[in-house]
């Protein structure tokens, strides 16, 4: 992508009213805009994120056998009086009514509609376990949305929701998101800790929330150092074989967050050189909670006896606008942000220090088309904004490498390939230039 | 996709809600669930088609230069006052209030939106032009939703709206748009007319409605039979180069729909044997409105002169979730939809006769890995269903090929092969198979 041709609208300020360092960072590298408390636009730059993070989100979830759907962002309030949530739901809720007076809601979760959905047409225990998902922007009516993306009010979240003939296979439906999500996030670059958590209004018994440590987490968490060494299932990962022991692994140790601690039981399990007292970003949630729906709902299988049951099931969701504040808090220095390749909005910047020179110009042309071609994504910079400005625009947006082509070094023929997260810098060929990418960033 | 482990809900029976052939048809392969009167949700196969009109009109958009951003759908009733829209839009629009009070709206649309995040960025002509877009779920509280997907009240709309400098520059967007439009739909399978239209609430004074001919379609439309047989702008088009005279082609031969037809002009201009009077469904709009938004919403720029003045603003949309219905309306039997194979949901239906025989097993299997190695999308049934409901539903769900293996057929180490548009029925080895449908399917 030209720059020239692109939509980015740097900030070269901090905005004051961002109280935390992804927020001033997104506002800052042009990938998002507040239309409303709470509620943003995406530019070109921040979509392209949200998109990469969606994809990744989406290939662990087939991987792991759940079936997308894409379910509405407005629903009856009918449905919700049938589980019992319309009235106690409470002011987060988006209430609205149509033209007709009847009574909608923007859905801050599908628990319902999903029930409704799998009792219309699933009928025989025979076509369990199922798993359907979507991800689809949802609403909560924060009463003070702040952090940017990370507590909006408009959001984008996966939910998927199991459904299994009883407690024992729903468990090991409950594994296979588990093990998903550990995947997921790892793929992000992020270490997220399952720890126990409430179930609050979603209810259930058993539940876990995936945790990524950074300074400027929202609430308190306590766990035992070793997850941060721990192995994560690789690509062979089998998810029709039996998971429990990988679960059990990631559940043997302490974790818990401060709503749920026991801090005698957290002293007396972890060794104190291993105790890690931190604050967390919750980035997903997974849980386990029976026929809490299927039962008022009448969602029911006929089992192998011809005995109809209400099926056992779970919900797993992954806060995926959310995660691009979460991955930057992890990931950034005093000059922005430092994005791992995979979910990078392009892989490498190259600046044209001197657009319409006659050396500059056509190796920058040479080598975007021969990158774009070898599938590296680049976002080339042809502007004629001063070279100050060029440098702290890629440093603030931080793709994982910059390319830096000038009159001087052209001279020699060589451009300068810069690291954004170690900073290192070399002068290369523009062949070495290109070999040296393609090595690092394709398969 | 194993379809033992899919979720396709198909129907037996055709609903009785559904007043014309898309709807109908879309409810029996199991590609949409009503959730409420207008409001959808998108079932795994609906899904995938949705999926993949979203990414020709996004590839085709980036072709003529548009950037994709993502406003959000919960709009501010403020930036409505603005434009003076707010009271104007009537009943049509979802009015919303949050738990502050605040007035809110479901954005039916989003001129005022970016036109806001327009006049907070940018500043110079020489910014211009810009086309930025987004593909997001809009609503539209429709007194009476009907026909499915085609006019619903949750609907997914792809809007791009460019800025230019003045009217001239602002002709040369909206060619580009129209000549986009041109391309989306030939590459979906459709052949849409522009047409004259009237402007409505979006306003402006030259709009042009696309419109495919179809027995089923809302509106009565007269145009010249030329358009039929008109060739499209080819891969090699240059959308920096000009494009008036291709618009230009396009646009001379009388098209116009019932709201605005002047029946003297089109039998004065129009032969006798080239008139179509006929009925169309509308696909997508173009509009130049110049000023219109600019104005009152303070969206300038400096021009070369040094003096600020009003950007020149377009709008563009196209109806992503209601091509579904357009393209089944114009393609499908008396058994059901036939996809065209760059919006199938998969290109090919593998159906194993006997799932557990010793023959049609491997046999399957070995072509399922196959064929998905070579980049083919393959439904595979693997179910114990009775034949005669394994072919209906492969019928109805409309993928270009079916492969059937059955005892029979394999004892000769052959299978049959089904065109589901010619019908036409060949027996072939697994290897013919699999490199006919490789030609067939694969660039």
């Amino acid at each position: 992508m030209r720059l020239s041709r692109y939509f980015l609208p740097i900030l070269k300020e901090n905005p004051k009213e961002a109280e935390i360092v992804s927020h001033r960072l997104m506002l800052r590298a042009g990938m998002i805009r507040q239309q409303s408390a709470g509620i943003y636009s995406w530019l070109p730059l921040g979509l392209r994120v949200l998109n990469k993070i969606q994809r990744i989100v989406e290939e662990e979830q087939h991987r792991a056998g759940a079936v997308q759907l894409l379910m509405p962002t407005v629903q009856s309030a009918d449905l919700w009086r049938e589980s019992g949530r319309y009235e106690a739901y409470g002011k987060e809720m988006l209430r609205i009514t149509d033209r007709h007076e009847r009574d909608m809601l923007f859905g801050p979760t599908n628990e319902e509609m999903i029930t409704d959905i799998f009792r219309s047409s699933v009928r025989s225990y025979k076509d369990l376990p199922l798993n359907l998902y979507h991800i689809q922007w949802k609403f909560r009516d924060e009463v003070r949305p702040r952090f940017g993306v990370m507590r909006g009010r408009e959001f984008l979240m996966k939910d998927a929701y199991s459904f299994d003939l009883d407690q024992e296979k729903a468990v090991e439906s409950y594994n296979r998101m588990f093990v998903a999500y550990l995947r997921t996030y790892r793929r992000m670059g992020l270490t997220a800790i399952p720890m126990r958590a409430e179930t609050g209004p979603i209810g259930g018994d058993l539940s876990h929330e995936f945790i990524v440590l950074a300074e400027t987490g929202e609430s308190a968490v306590y766990c035992h150092s070793d997850f941060l060494e721990k192995d994560i299932p690789g690509n062979d990962v089998d998810f029709d074989g039996d998971l429990s022991a990988i679960v059990a692994d990631w559940t043997s140790n302490y974790a818990a967050t401060e709503d749920v601690v026991d801090m005698a039981e957290f002293e007396a399990s972890v060794p104190e050189d291993k105790r890690i007292s931190a604050r967390g970003i919750e980035v997903g949630q997974t849980f386990y909670f029976g026929t809490k729906y299927s039962e008022p709902m009448g969602a029911t299988v006929t089992g192998p006896d011809g005995k109809d049951v209400p099926v056992h099931m779970g919900s797993y969701g992954v806060g995926v606008s959310r995660l691009l504040g979460a991955i930057i808090e992890a990931s950034h220095d005093e000059n922005g942000i430092i994005w791992p390749a995979s979910v990078a909005p392009f892989h490498v910047g190259l600046v044209n220090l001197k657009p319409g020179d006659a050396l500059t110009d056509p190796v920058c042309e040479d080598l975007y088309a021969k990158m774009e071609a070898a599938g590296i994504e680049v976002l080339y910079d042809d502007t004629d904004q001063r070279a100050g400005a060029k440098f702290a625009a890629m440093d603030v947006i931080g793709l994982p490498y910059q390319v830096i082509a000038g009159p001087r070094g052209l001279k020699d023929g060589l451009l300068e390939v810069k690291d954004r997260k170690t900073g290192e810098k070399e002068m290369l060929s523009a062949e070495a230039t290109l070999n040296k990418l393609t090595a690092a960033l394709t398969v």
